[in-house]
């Protein structure tokens, strides 16, 4: 790791290597040793820094900003009521329209710079961001300033490194002969050189519609593309995830003013309760670019009335399991427990169908019927909560209705392996923590599975073979989405079969390793994290389009100066 | 140029490293060494080869292929009488379908391979292939050789080359290390390294719209780019111009099968007269890349109906001349003459709207009146095509009714500067060839000229000043599309505004030089064509995502060999 000063260029530098290399590179994550310093005395102040932002308004300097709207509330049970200014879309979207053209011109080696500035600065209140998460999202603490904090902060890097590799690509000068010879009729003088300049163009104005579970880790990546691509960017937050995003939006303004730039590059797009200002922005004809991740609902609803924007919808589909055998039957079960309790299963990589043949699994502990595994993985999960401040620590609280209704609906589905039940937080009491639910269905039941059900709701269904899991894990992946797919198997064959499958599904495959590598997923491209072929998954952060997708190339070319003279000579 | 013989792995490594560097490399206009004598023999032979094909069966062994169907009429006269073999829809995308694994599991490097082996076949019959393009778009036939073969080889093999780099510029093999370390619960084994592989997963059955004026030029970079990014083709082909796609499909297909892959990698969709397959193959749920050229309502119609798939629809727009001042009238207005008549008006940077101050223009032979411009490029049109052989050569025949009713209606619109007459040909007695017309209008006629006209159609358009022109410039190509724009300045103020005002508008520039660079864009990038930001061009050839969007990156990943032994021991 870098020792010394912040250098923020040589951060850009190294990030750009690793992402040309394909090498992995995390340095927020393993900690910026010019920062430490100034960091542990942050994680000191930073609970009363965000206490004092409670109550209070959010002070932004926003064009047209009249109102303050809160719309959050703690799944801790303490009262946020920060007011965030409200601005009408139309004068967001106009002054974001005013900034483009400078911010164009910025080019895009100044633009990353900036994107960096930003990133480290984001870095310093990393604890601080924690806070908002934690208590906006229900998020444990360590868990948000791991993943909400300095993974999001290592993807965001990874998106300008990439943005600023795929905008470079293409030189910016040019000289080029091509005119000296031509094809048609030859009777006229003809340029024998042409100097031309290509310049990146971004696409328009950039919408970032926030997600309520993973606010920064899912939106720094496309946030930090847009920005370095030269799209001005509004942040429309979840109303119930505000502050990390506000945050974020707060901290960008901050670099771009000093730096004199126009601020309303990027701004915050608050809303009033039940106000869906989502689908006004983003039918606006100005908006060019579209990050959201959420359900495969909204986000076919974006592809087919955003018709004027790249959409990059990432939508929340359902893992799949698939048990065939393994030589590590308990620390698999450990695992599979882990995955379904973190962060009460809202992170992208949880898993939710595990199929298991009917006739039972071969393990190192001899054949598991799927009753027995059913009873096994129910006591995994018993010991995994069994301690209440440490299952508070896994789960997090639930901070949304949905999920209360998705638990109730899907313990109706089938027979109940594992109950849903209340954890008492320590020192939270009106939080609401619950322990997964698991449920075993048929393979017929597919009605019931082959969508994505909110929170930590798993079905363990019974299938006739191996070969019949692959079947049902082909289909429902390819017509349902979905992100992840793990295989537990020891025979070479099945791996071979599955790695295939998932190709055909386009579903990124773990083998014989925990669903729950979410928590070390920093890197958008390294880590590939909700990549998708699938129906309905019309992008993803392992596209390469996802950069990409963001500007275009445009060419001017005119006589090279040695040409003109003579042309000029002539007449 | 290379000598020796024809190394094909040699061409592939330049034209990657020409694609990476940005340099240009036209190795097929150039003349490839180790071909010559062939080419030399094959140009003799070409006539005799291509007359064997007329009112004959074409043969290519596609599946459920029964009846032929016949659709061509040479704009030159002579029958033609070609039958293509027709199968059913669903027939050529289940073989499509069927054939994807197998090319998907080839790899980037062995497609690439077989592309350039493809397009190298394709070279040997240039002349061929010429005869086909000349006899049924109407080109005169050395603007076919050199356009619709070498240039448009060339754009295959760049599409190659950045489809190769483009889909392996993510290491295939990882490892990586980042589950060591845990922000979460720590009581569980974690593997500590992991293997991992990252497959390039085609998006599926790519769908190539052939437009009947360019069809190869405007082919080739979309189908050698899904090839090569592992995307079976179905090619089909405008009606007025099955055969020089027919000999492309043939030489693929050929190829294929002696490399031992299914030749239903690439298939042929020729229809019968009225039939409209390309609606139905484009809204397959298979079919998930389609490209095409021409029409901004039908590529409205793709975005809008086909929305499972990467829609690259490049629309035909209306081109700007904007005219301030010069330093060489007489060359400008020869080369203006030329852009006007090439090809019928049909290429893709041929102008439109010529915009003229009322003022008139300053030059190096004295203000030039809007009066004294028109009766002036009206004289240089007619000096170009005064001599008929030589007027054939440029315009080439008409072989569509569209262009004879255009003509028609934009002769009532305005005062007429130069009318357009027909050019007998003095081989070809039938051969409907017509001189540029000519229609004065001013800047309020938006409604007229803010589209496109199809064929050699101009209008000369009076504005209050250059910044007036510059307004209707951007307003008309922000809103109706357009490719190219081309400014005559003297003074580097108005050069710089263009300049901006072409970034705004997303349409490349060329300055002081004649719009008729078309003939010598051989290359998709280093030179690009049609490119665009603007509404109704959702894509563009100089667009990184025209490669991206093909393909997306799988990852499966699986403990290290070594973590897994030791977890294997512990077992």
């Amino acid at each position: 790791m870098r020792t010394g000063s912040f250098e923020e260029r040589s951060l850009l530098e190294q990030a750009v290597q690793a992402a040309v290399s394909g090498a992995s590179f995390t340095p927020f994550t393993e900690g910026l040793a010019g920062s430490v310093d100034r960091r542990r005395g942050a994680a000191h102040s930073a609970g009363a820094v965000f206490r004092s932002m409670l109550g209070q308004d959010f002070c932004l300097g926003q064009p047209g900003a009249r109102q303050g709207v809160g719309t959050e509330s703690s799944p801790y049970g303490i009262s946020l009521g920060v007011r965030y200014p409200r601005s009408e879309p139309g004068e967001l979207v106009g002054a974001a329209v005013r900034a483009m053209a400078g911010w164009r011109a910025a080019g895009p080696r100044r633009r990353a710079e900036l994107a960096v500035e930003v990133l480290c600065r984001l870095h310093d209140r990393s604890h601080e961001i924690a806070h908002a998460l934690h208590h906006t999202t229900g998020q444990a603490y360590a868990t948000a300033h791991r993943a909400g904090s300095l993974h999001a902060q290592d993807r965001g890097l990874e998106a300008v490194a990439h943005a600023l590799a795929a905008s470079t690509r293409t030189p910016a000068d040019m000289y080029g002969e091509r005119l000296a010879e031509r094809g048609g009729p030859r009777q006229m003088d003809v340029p024998l050189g042409m100097d031309g300049t290509c310049t990146v163009v971004p696409r328009g104005v950039s919408l970032l519609i926030g997600c309520p579970d993973f606010p920064t880790w899912n939106g720094y990546p496309g946030l930090f593309a847009s920005l370095v691509t030269g799209n001005p960017l509004i942040v429309k937050p979840h109303p119930r995830a505000v502050l990390p995003l506000a945050l974020t939006v707060q901290v960008a303004r901050d670099v771009l003013r000093k730096a004199g730039h126009d601020p309303n590059v990027v701004t915050l797009a608050a809303e009033k309760p039940g106000e869906q200002l989502a689908p006004r922005f983003a039918t606006d004809p100005e908006v060019r670019v579209i990050d959201f991740t959420g359900s495969v609902r909204f986000g076919e609803w974006l592809h087919r009335n955003a018709r004027q924007a790249s959409v990059y919808a990432t939508p929340i589909g359902a893992n799949t399991v698939l048990m065939d055998s393994t030589d590590g039957y308990r620390r698999m079960l450990r695992e599979l427990a882990l995955s379904l309790s973190l962060c009460s299963g809202q992170s992208c990589t949880a898993p939710q169908n595990i199929l298991v043949p009917s006739g039972g699994i071969r393990t190192d502990e001899g054949r598991k019927t799927i009753g027995r595994f059913s009873v096994d993985l129910s006591r995994a999960v018993k010991r995994l909560l069994a301690e209440p401040r440490r299952a508070a620590g896994i789960l997090g609280a639930i901070g949304s209705d949905r999920i209360r209704t998705s638990l109730a609906h899907a313990a109706g589905c089938g027979v109940v392996v594992h109950a849903s039940s209340p954890v008492a937080h320590p020192d939270h009491p009106a939080a609401d923590i619950r322990t997964p639910l698991i449920v075993r269905l048929e393979a017929h039941d597919e009605q019931v599975y082959a969508r994505e059900w909110a929170g930590p709701v798993s079905f363990v269904i019974a299938t006739e073979s191996t070969s019949h899991s692959l079947d049902i894990f082909r289909r429902t992946a390819r017509r349902h989405g979905g992100q992840f797919a793990t295989v537990h198997s020891t025979d070479p064959l099945v791996l071979g079969a599955v790695e295939i499958a998932a190709l055909d599904a386009g579903v990124h495959l773990s083998e014989n390793l925990a669903g729950s590598v979410f928590m070390d997923q920093s890197a958008v491209y390294g880590d590939f994290c909700a990549a998708e072929v699938s129906p309905g998954a019309h992008t993803a952060l392992a596209d390469p389009s996802f950069i990409t997708g963001r500007f275009r190339l445009v060419q001017a070319r005119r006589p090279a100066v040695r040409v003109h003279d003579i042309s000029a000579a002539e007449a």
